[in-house]
C-alpha cells in the first residue's frame, strides 16, 4: 500500500473543507462515494489509494478552523450536515494543526481581505517564498512517512496574467524567482514548489498554476506528473455535454446566453472584473471548441449572497434548424459548488499519485474531462474526454490490446 | 450517379411535407441543409445521393395535398415558410399525383378517423393488401426509372402489439398474411413489401415495423438494408446527450420527470393511451439505457393544440452527489417536430441507398443516433452512438485502417 | 385574554407537525413569524390571540409521534431543523397524548392504509362516530379550560363525493347520521361534529367538510363561523398572481399547462385518481374564474417519491397579443408544501377565532385569499382576494368608515 | 365623433411601426384588437375615438419607409405578418410622407448612429429646434383638420439626465431653451412643444419626457393632460403581477435575480452603459415599491442579435417562508416586444384624447398600470394600479357615486 498526503492549497476553502470533511466520513463508513469519479468504471478498477487513508493538509491565509469552515457551508446551504461535522470534528482539529500560512501574490485585493494575517510575501522575497513552501510541503511528507505529496490548488480565481509567454521555459521561471520578480502570481509559486521536488499537482482553478510553459519544462525535467485547469463542475459540464448535440445534428446556434448566479466566496472574488476575466475565458473555451461557427457567446457571473455555496445557472440556446426554423432550449441548474468539486479533487489525487507510481509524468492529457481548460487539449466534448480516461484506465488495466501511451509532452512536438 | 426515389409512408404527413418542402427547396438554393447529419463531418465525405435529385412519393390514408398539408403547418408554427411553399408548389402538384391510397391496419381509432375515404383493407384481404403495396414500389421505381427505393415510415404511431414473438420467423409471417391475419400491423405489411423486392427500409415510428424477427431474416435473405425505431428528434435527444453527463461523474439520478406536450396530429394520435403505449416504451429505454440505477423515471406525453407542431418539453433531474448533498437541473426544450425530423428522413434515406448500393444489408446499427429505440442496439449515449457512425464512415472512405464489418446479423448469434 | 386551542384533523401529518412545531418556536422566540398573513398589515393590527398561546391537539388514524412526523419531514426535506424540533421535543411528547384516533370514512384505500389501527368506523355507527368526535372537542376545551376550541382539517384529500345535493340542508345530514348513511365523507362528519357544538371551523382541504348545504345551515343556527376550502400555497397561488395580468392586458391565454410533481403523503394519496379528481376540482377552478375564454388547462399532480415534502411545479402559459402574435410564459415553483401551508393554519385559527368572538357567523367570505376553492366566492383574483381581507380588517379596527358588513349567509339569498 | 391624430416619436421605429400597422389593419377587419386594454372592462365603456379611426404621423431621424421598418420586423420575429404588410403597404406609404425629420439632442452616440441624415440639432440652436418641433405638430393638425394632436414618444432610451433639478419649474426650462442650454434632452423638447400648444403628451420611454418639474407646471398652466414613463411591457409585467403575491403572504425575498436579452435596436442602444443607466432606475422602481425590504434586487440587460425582436428574460426569486425554509420560484417570459407595446400606445393615445376632450388636465396617475414608473405614482402592484384605472372609469361612466376626482396636482401639495 502506499501512503499519499493531499496538500490543498486553499484548505480551508469550502472545496477543501467539504473534500476533507467527505473523505473523513467515506472513512467511517458515514456516507457513500457518489460524486467520485474514481468509484466507477472505468476507474474502479485501477489500483488506487484507499480514500479513507487519504492523509490531509494544506496552506491558506485564513486562520478560522476546518470545523468553523465546515460549519458555515452548512449555514449557507446544508452540506456538510451538521451530524457529519460533529462525526469528524476531532480528526478536523488534527488538520488545522497541518495547515501553514500561504501566500497571496498577485491575487488582487479581493484575495488579500480574506488574510487573517500578513501572507508570505509580507515580508519575504520570491525566492524566500518559494523556499518556504518547499519546506512546507517536504515537512509534511516527512513527518507522516507518506510516499507521496499531491498538490492540489483549489485556491480562489487569480486575475489574469498579463504576457505569460515571459515564463515559457524553466530558466526564465527560475530567472524571475531569484530576481524577485513581484509579478509572479502565487498559484505557479505553489505549482514551482511542488513540482521542483517531485510532487505532483492539479489545478483545479483558472489560475496560471502549472500551465506556464516553464513549470511545464519542468514536470518534464523532474519526471512528474501535473494536470489543470478549471474544474468543470456545473454549468460548463452542462455545456460539455449538450453543445455535442448540437453540432452533431447540424444544427446551427446563434446563441448561447450562460447566466451564472452564487453566493460563496468565489462569487464574492469574482466580483473583482480582474479575478473575473480568468474564469471568464476558461468557461468560453468550451462551447468555441465544440461549436465553433456559434455567432454570440456569452457568459455572466454574479454574485447573489443569499445562495450561498448553491450555483444555479440559466442558460438559453436559440438555434436553427431546417428549412431556417428557429428553435430554444433552456436550462437552470442548481448544484451545489463544493458538493461537485470536492469530490473531484480527491479524484485527481488518487489518479495523479497512481500515474506517479508508474512514473507517468508530464502533463496528464487524460484528464481532461474534469476541466473547463484542459492545458494543451483540444477536445471539448465531454463524452470523448471521458473516452480518453477510459483508454487510458483499459491500457493500465490490460484490457486494451495497447502499446505503451506514447509520452504526452513527446506528442506536442 | 445513381438514381434514388424515396417512398414516404405517411406521404401527406408533417414530417414527410417537410422533408419533401426541404429537400425541393434544397434543390433551387433556397435554403441551406441545416439539420442535415449527412451535410456535416463525418457523413458529408461519403458518396450519397444529392438531396436535390431525390424523387419522391408515397402511401396516405388522406386526401389532402401536399400543399394544403404545408399550409397547415406554416398557419400551425411558421415551417415552412409561404414563400418556400409558393416556389415549390408546382412540383408538390406533381408528387401529390404519385401518393396512392395506404392502410391503417390496426392503427387505431384515431388514425383511422383520419382516413379520408376507405383504406385498403376496407376490401381487401392482407394478402391482398401486401400485393398492392409491392406493386405501388414497383411501379414508382419503373416509371421514374429508379436505380433503388428507399421506404421511409412517418405515419402515425400505432398501438402496441401484442406478442411479437408469434411473427419471428419469415415463415410465420407469410403464414399469417396468407391466413388473413388481420392482427398484422400496417407498419409490418410496408415493411414485408418493401423488403420482399429489395427496397431498403427505415422505421422513423415506434411501431413495429421491420423489427419483427420474421422481417429481419427476411432482410438478411433478401439482402436488402433496414434501420429504425422511432426517430430521436427532441426531448429524447436531449436525454441521449445529457444523462451520459450524470453517470460520468457518478452522480445519483434519482428522479428524471419529462413533461411533453404537442399540438399536431401525432399528439391527437396519442391522446388515445393504446396508441401513447408504444411511444412510451420507445422514449423510456434511454435513461434505463444510460442510467441503470435510476429510481423514478417518468414521461408524460400530452396534446395541447394551441402548440401545432411545436413540441415543448420540460425535463425535471433530481440527483444526489458527494455527502448526499440533493441537486435539481431542469430544461425546457422548444422545438419544430417536422423541422427536426423531416432532415433526418433525407439523411437515413440516403444512407440505406449508399449502403443498399455497397452490399450491406440487414439491421444497420451505426445509425443508432437516429433512434430512441434502436434495434438491436444497446447503446444509447449519443455520443458513443455518434462515434458509430464516425466508425463506419472511416471503414467506408478508407480512413480507418478496417478489416470490413461483421456482418451485422452475424453478430446476434 | 382569550385561551384558543386548535384542533387538527390530521394532527400527525405534515401540515399540522410543522404548524404546531413552528408556534412553539415562535413561542421560544427561535424562528421569526414569516409565512403568516396575520403577522404583517394589515391583519397584524387585528386584536388576535398571539401565536405563542395557542394550546393543540387533534385527530389522527396514525400512532407515529409528532416527534417522529417532524423528523421524518425533516429528513424529507428540512423542514424543520432538529435543532427547532430538538428545542420543542418535550411539548410534542405533551401534545402527542392529547391526539385522538380519528375516522377515515369514504377516504378511500389511500388514506386507510396509513391508519395504525382500527379507525373510528370500524366499530361504530355513523351517530356513534360523531357522539365520539364531539366528547373528544368537549374534554379538550374542558380540560384545558379554553373559550374557544378551531377545529382545522389538514387530513388528505378524499375522493369526490358523489350527488353532494343529497345532504343540502340540515335535516337530510341529520337523517343520513340517524340513518347510519356509510357515504357520509370522514372530513364532513368532523365538521358536523364541530359546528354542531359551536366549534369554528376551517377546511383546508378539497374534501367535502362543511361545505354541504346541510352543514352551512348548521353553522347559521349555530351562529359559528367556518371556512374553506383548499388551501392555496403554491402553484395555485402563482396562478391566483399571475393570471390577473393577461386579462388584465386583453393578452389572450390558448392554453395554460400545469404540471405538479411531489413526494409526500399527500402524493402518495393523490396517486389514486378517485382522491385526485377532487384535488383537480378544485385546483381547475382558479383559471376558470380569471380567464373565463381560456382555451386549454390541464392540471397534472404527479407523485415523485424523491421530493419529499418539495413540491415542483411547471407551469406553460401560452398567449396571443396583438396581431395575433403568439407569445410563452413558464414558470417553475419549488416550495415546501408543509412550510406554505402551516402558517395559514394557524391564520385561520386565530382569524376564525377573532371572528367567534365578535359574533360574526357562518361563511367567512373575506377569507377567499387563502383557499383554491372559496365556498361561495367567485372572485379568484389573488390581489382582490387580499382586498377583501384588507376592507374587513379596515371595517373591524374602524379605519374604514363602514356600516358593518351585511350578515354573509343573507347575500346569498 | 371627434378626429384624432397621433404624433410618434420615433415614427419609424418598431413599436411606433407596429401600432400604425395594426391600427390599418384593425380598421379594415383583419385582426382582433387583442392586447389593447381598451378593448377590454372596464374601458371598453368609455367613449373613445375609435382605432380605426386615428390619423398617424411623427418625427424620427431615420429615413427608411414604415414598410421597410415593417418587413425587417417581420424578418426578426414575424410580427406583423408579410400579408398584413401587404394589406396596408399603400397607407404606410401615404404616412411615410408625414413623417418629419426629429432631434437626437443627447440620446448619446448610440441613438445618433441611427440617423440618416443630420438631425435638427446639427444647424438649429435649442429655440429653434423647439419652433421646428410646434410648427410639425401645428401642421399636422391644420391640414388634416384634427381636433386634437396626441404626442407619443417611443423613441430609444436617452442616457440618464444629470441633476434634473435645474429644470424643476416652468421659466427655468423657459431660460435653458432661450439660452440654447445644449444639455436639455430631446424627449423634453418634444415634450415641451406638444404642451405648450396644448397637445397631450404620454411618455412611453424612460427619458425624461414630460416628466420634469417645469413640464408639469406647463401642463398644468396649459390645462394639458400628459403620462408616463416607461411602458410596462415584459419582465416588469410580471414583476408587478407577481411581487405583491409574496408581500400578501409575508414570504420574504432574499434575492430577485432578472436576465433579459433582446435583440432589437433598443437592445443595440441599451449595450452603450449610459442608455442603460436609465432604463435600469426605471425597472428596479417596482420591487423597491412593492417589496421593500427585499435584500438583492439585480436587472441585467444583454443585447443578443440573434433574438430581433423577441424579448426574452429570466428571473429567479430566492424567498424564505416559516421556519427559515428557503424556496425558489424562476420563470422565462418570452414577448415580442413590439407587439406587447403597441396596442398600449394606441390605448394611451386614446385615453388621453379622452382626458383632453373632457378637459382633465396634469398627470394622469390612473394610467400608472401602463408605465414601469409612474410619475408622482407610489403604487406598483398591477392590480391595485388596474383597480385605479376602474375607478376612475366607473366615474367617469357613471357607475361609481362619485365626486369628482380631486384635481391630480393638487394632490402634490
Amino acid at each position: 500500500m502506499t501512503d499519499v498526503g493531499v496538500w490543498f492549497v486553499g484548505a480551508r476553502g469550502n472545496i477543501a473543507t467539504t473534500a476533507i470533511v467527505g473523505a473523513l466520513a467515506i472513512a467511517r463508513g458515514e456516507t457513500a462515494t457518489t460524486g467520485m469519479v474514481t468509484e466507477r468504471p472505468p476507474c474502479e478498477t485501477l489500483d488506487l489509494p484507499d480514500v479513507g487513508d487519504l492523509t490531509f493538509a494544506g496552506h491558506d491565509i485564513r486562520n478560522r478552523s476546518l470545523r468553523d469552515a465546515a460549519e458555515r457551508l452548512e449555514a449557507g446551504g446544508g452540506v456538510p450536515s451538521n451530524d457529519t461535522i460533529e462525526a469528524v470534528a476531532d480528526e478536523l482539529e488534527t488538520i488545522d494543526e497541518r495547515v501553514c500560512r500561504g501566500t497571496a501574490l498577485n491575487c488582487g485585493p479581493r484575495v488579500r481581505e480574506l488574510a487573517d494575517g500578513p501572507p508570505l510575501e509580507a515580508d519575504r522575497s520570491v525566492a524566500e517564498i518559494v523556499e518556504r513552501l518547499r519546506d512546507d510541503y517536504a515537512a509534511f511528507r516527512d513527518r507522516h512517512d507518506l510516499d507521496r505529496v499531491i498538490v492540489v490548488n483549489v485556491a480562489s480565481t487569480e486575475p489574469e496574467l498579463s504576457n505569460p509567454k515571459r515564463y515559457a521555459d524553466r530558466a526564465a521561471i527560475e530567472r524571475a524567482i531569484e530576481a524577485d520578480d513581484r509579478e509572479l502570481p502565487a498559484s505557479s509559486l505553489y505549482a514551482y514548489a511542488a513540482l521542483a521536488d517531485g510532487h505532483p499537482y492539479a489545478n483545479f482553478t483558472p489560475s496560471p498554476g502549472s500551465s506556464l510553459g516553464g513549470l511545464r519544462e519542468l514536470a518534464v525535467d523532474e519526471d512528474v506528473p501535473h494536470t489543470g485547469a478549471d474544474g468543470k463542475t456545473g454549468e460548463s459540464l452542462v455545456k460539455a455535454a449538450l453543445a455535442p448535440m448540437f453540432a452533431g445534428r447540424n444544427l446551427r446556434v446563434m446563441s448561447w446566453e450562460a447566466h451564472n448566479v452564487l453566493g460563496n466566496t468565489d462569487g464574492h472574488v469574482l466580483e473583482d472584473d480582474r479575478n473575473k476575466a480568468g474564469k471568464l475565458a476558461s468557461k468560453g473555451g468550451i462551447l468555441d471548441g465544440i461549436l465553433p461557427e456559434i455567432d454570440h457567446d456569452r457568459v455572466r457571473i454574479d454574485y447573489t449572497p443569499s445562495l450561498g455555496d448553491w450555483k444555479t445557472a440559466w442558460d438559453y440556446v436559440h438555434f436553427e434548424g431546417f428549412l431556417e426554423t428557429e428553435m430554444k432550449m433552456q436550462f437552470t441548474w442548481e448544484g451545489s459548488d463544493s458538493a461537485l468539486a470536492a469530490p473531484l479533487t480527491l479524484d485527481l489525487a488518487r489518479l495523479l499519485s497512481h500515474a506517479d507510481e508508474r512514473g507517468e509524468s508530464g502533463l496528464q492529457r487524460h484528464l481532461a474531462s474534469f476541466f473547463k481548460a484542459p492545458v494543451d487539449v483540444d477536445e471539448h466534448d465531454l463524452s470523448r474526454q471521458l473516452d480518453m480516461l477510459s483508454e487510458y484506465v483499459e491500457e493500465r488495466t490490460g484490457e486494451r490490446p495497447g502499446e505503451p501511451l506514447p509520452s504526452p509532452e513527446a506528442r506536442t512536438d
